[in-house]
């Protein structure tokens, strides 16, 4: 009997029918049943009268399945259509899909911590395969356990060259919304500038190309090996070829065709859209839709999120698991991270917090201090912050869409918050109270809210765990107010300069010596002797 | 007959009555009348039997004056109870009061540009003669043409020796107001933490110590003839000696006493209070009763403000000239300028932005770089703001409140900023429409609102002289949406190394090469050829 690991991917395939549409006129699908779950799961077609039907088992023992459908010949695979397998533990990096715990945090389903540092990389998977590759080996090498990126193609400054293979086959329109295309065309609904002869409308939207889709199970599949969420874009509105024009029947098969083929890989995140109100081809009826169905059909139940360049999206919607956030407001980014964890109790990641970089255009021309800064601030405050980078390079490859090699400096330091934030209790940190001018982040495990009150500075320190970060701010010294009757170990900690410096034992009121530069951070720990 | 410039001082000395309570019992004034205005001054008892009428002209021309009031002999000096004088033109360097121009700008009264660089030194006029001498010297040769500070000496940290002089003479609590005094020891209502013990309460609240407030007609006086506005803070909240304790009659003297006596130098700002909601021994019918007086008695209508901690009080009381602020976000300052001139139509002047220094409290340990940030992204949108500087000190003389030497980086880039603005027509900017990461300031002149879309980063250019200021950005290069037909000079300013460059003579699409890093701005003024 074959073994696979828990919260690997069982695969059945089998022959169906190649004539007419297989993508839309017929439907495979199997149950699988283990001793703690039975799920019903569709497969997805893979060219040449080949079906896929794909399992993620998220308990260990033995399963059975059975297959139902429209074969070409069920009884020359009468053996296949059922059958047993069995499910091991899980091998020491594979912790589950990551879920939503206590309304606002991520975890594993092991239970074990994950805290996202998330990169974007929109369109890597559309590259030189030796770019890909490339990427594939700077992600090895960094602190990112997420991934940001499109299926679709992307068409926008600095991303004009076709992809190495397109979503859909070659056609003539098929599936396409004529009126959505009218008005893409007159209201420049994508790239703004766009021309009408730059569209590339010749394809059937009713059949996903396998070959791009393929692809796609290759890169997914690496990055779960690596340990690295893969938080996949289904539309953006950087388009040309109208994948943002299908009509509603086509892009729903879309839908089904992706959750149906990627729904088992256990890194998948669903994000709806990157900018979903650029996308003028789209009502809130059509993301209701989308968000609905994934809801209701994904038997795995992945993170699901829509991403915006102005407003937000109304992350309340019971479809949506964590706010997948683009700031809104210019100078204050991630210092929100409280107010929309407060408003929408849920996860709070801003995947757009502007790219370390020296773009032209604004989201994408901030020092790498400023990156790090607004991770900071983002972290202590129990929330998660994506990061990219925009450097101008003369081969006009750039990570933030590309992929390839980093050239910032924000890097290391993102994977040294990353090892701070391993080491708290709960592997997570909440915002506290504290003075104005530092932001405090408790140990997600602590009963108290930091210092008794915010308004003074004299306040007493109340929590065992506890990291002051000061940003810009420069004091000389920061007077702690600590319990006359608790000890504490103080710890400075440079952000920047990656330093973590042992500052003693200290009780009561301590006067503890700052270096006077921006990005410090003080770190607080009780200990019992 | 004697001759003063417009705007000087015509000073008046004459013999009262002594006893009793002179401050109190007894009331002298004169009325002032020339060709073009009649105004009747109060006078004010100065020691010994000595009242003056001061009287500042606003034209030219001869004047006629006649005093009344309770005199100590008529007759002996009847020749000074009335007589003429002649204004001649202000000199150079006088330009005369400051005032409110087009609802939301300054100017002074002869027409001439005013942009206010203020600093703040709360207690200098309290400290040693020979460091405010200091504190002169540096002022001469600083941009600052406004400083901030107290007639009452302050308690606080650093500030806890005693002041040179004491408002009023010494005596036994007459004129306090025993309830609010227990309130303030019971409730710690100024210096939190102070001990009861601390509190010095030995004075006559009823009779000014006139020692004092001759130390301050000395400075003031010295201010003006330097061009600097003297932004008088008239009660604050960091007290022990009991001048916010006061009855209500006593205050009002007090009040009465200040305009009488300063009310005739034409530099002179009335801030009713630093922090006003932190000092608790007032009601909001106490500050409209004062800041009503000024309005009603002030003979020169000299600019009146009241400074917040926490929340702003209600700006739009028509007795408030402009907004005097405290930024209340600790990550957005003087970024909301605008809001804030949009909804209060008045003067947007920032009297608090955080310190440039070190020190442990976090309204005093900002860089340079971020302070001067903060004056150009108010500068921009028609804003001013207000240095300080508290570098802690081996002597314990901090800027911000003693005055003394400069030791910070910002003073340079802000005079480099008064001179950028110097240069532009009108002598101001107001915000105009850009692209999201840049600042827009355009000549308040023009009549245009900048970029016809904010939205859109090809929105092309459309006003005659516009700055555009990247603040922590740095992009590589910068494309500007130049109209074909026009002709634009453009120069690269570098806020922060204080040089401007020359990028030619552009017309159309221009793409300016920048040198990535932050603080930059661009300046795109019309040419004619």
């Amino acid at each position: 009997m074959k073994t696979i690991e828990r919260w690997d991917i069982f695969e059945l395939e089998l022959k169906g029918k190649p004539e007419g549409n297989p993508f839309m006129d017929y439907e495979i699908s199997a149950t699988f049943k283990g001793d703690r779950e039975e799920k019903t799961v569709e497969g997805f077609y893979d060219g040449n009268g080949t079906y896929r039907i794909r399992f993620m088992p998220s308990f260990e023992g033995v399963y059975h399945y059975e297959a139902k459908g429209t074969f070409q010949n069920e009884l020359t695979q009468k053996d296949k259509l059922c059958g047993s397998f069995t499910v091991s533990p899980a091998s020491s990096e594979n912790h589950g899909p990551v879920r939503v715990l206590d309304e606002v945090r991520l975890r594993y389903e092991d239970g074990s911590s994950y805290y996202s540092i998330g990169t974007t990389c929109y369109a890597w998977a559309n590259q030189t395969q030796s770019l890909q590759e490339q990427t594939l080996e700077t992600l090895k090498n960094s602190p990112f356990n997420k991934i940001r990126f499109c299926f679709f193609p992307k068409y926008y400054l600095y991303n004009t060259k076709e992809p190495l293979t397109y979503p859909f086959e070659r056609g003539h329109g098929e599936g396409l919304d004529m009126a959505l295309v009218k008005k893409a065309k007159e209201e420049c609904l994508t790239f703004p500038g766009m021309k009408q002869a730059e569209f590339d409308l010749a394809f059937d939207y009713t059949r996903p190309n396998t070959a791009h889709f393929r692809r796609y199970d290759e890169r997914i599949r690496q990055l779960r090996d690596m340990g690295v969420e893969a938080d996949i874009i289904l539309m953006h509105p950087y388009d040309r070829w109208g994948n943002i024009m299908m009509d509603a029947k086509s892009c729903d098969s879309y839908l089904r065709y992706v959750n149906a083929r990627y729904g088992a890989y256990r890194n998948v995140w669903w994000s709806l859209a990157n900018e979903y109100d650029l996308i003028r081809t789209k009502s809130t009826a059509d993301w209701e839709r989308y968000g609905t169905f994934f809801q209701e059909k994904d038997p795995y139940q992945h993170l699901r999120s829509i991403h915006n360049c102005g407003d937000f999206y109304d992350h309340s919607r019971p479809w949506i698991t964590h706010c997948s956030l683009q700031r809104i407001d210019f100078y204050k980014t991630t210092e929100e991270t409280g107010l929309f964890m407060e408003k929408y109790k849920k996860p709070i990641v801003w995947d757009e917090i502007c790219y370390e970089g020296n773009l032209e255009l604004g989201w994408g021309n901030i020092t790498g201090q400023e990156l790090v800064r607004r991770f900071w601030e983002g972290a202590l405050r129990g929330g998660h912050c994506g990061h990219g980078e925009t450097f101008l390079a003369k081969d006009d490859i750039l990570w933030w869409s590309h992929g390839g090699r980093l050239k910032g400096e924000s890097v290391p330091r993102l994977q040294f918050l990353l090892d701070i934030l391993k080491e708290v209790p709960g592997g997570y940190l909440k915002e506290g109270h504290g003075i104005f001018d530092e932001t405090v982040g408790i140990a997600a495990t602590e009963k108290t809210e930091g210092r008794k009150n915010r308004q003074s500075p004299f306040a007493p320190h109340t929590s065992g765990y506890e990291i002051h970060y000061l940003g810009i701010m420069q004091p000389a010294y920061r007077d702690l107010y600590l319990p006359e009757e608790r000890k504490f170990q103080v710890d400075l900690i440079d952000t920047w300069e990656m330093t973590v410096t042992d500052m003693g034992v200290h009780s009561g009121i301590a006067k503890i010596k700052m270096p006077q530069h921006p990005y410090m951070a003080v770190r607080i720990v009780e200990v019992s002797s």
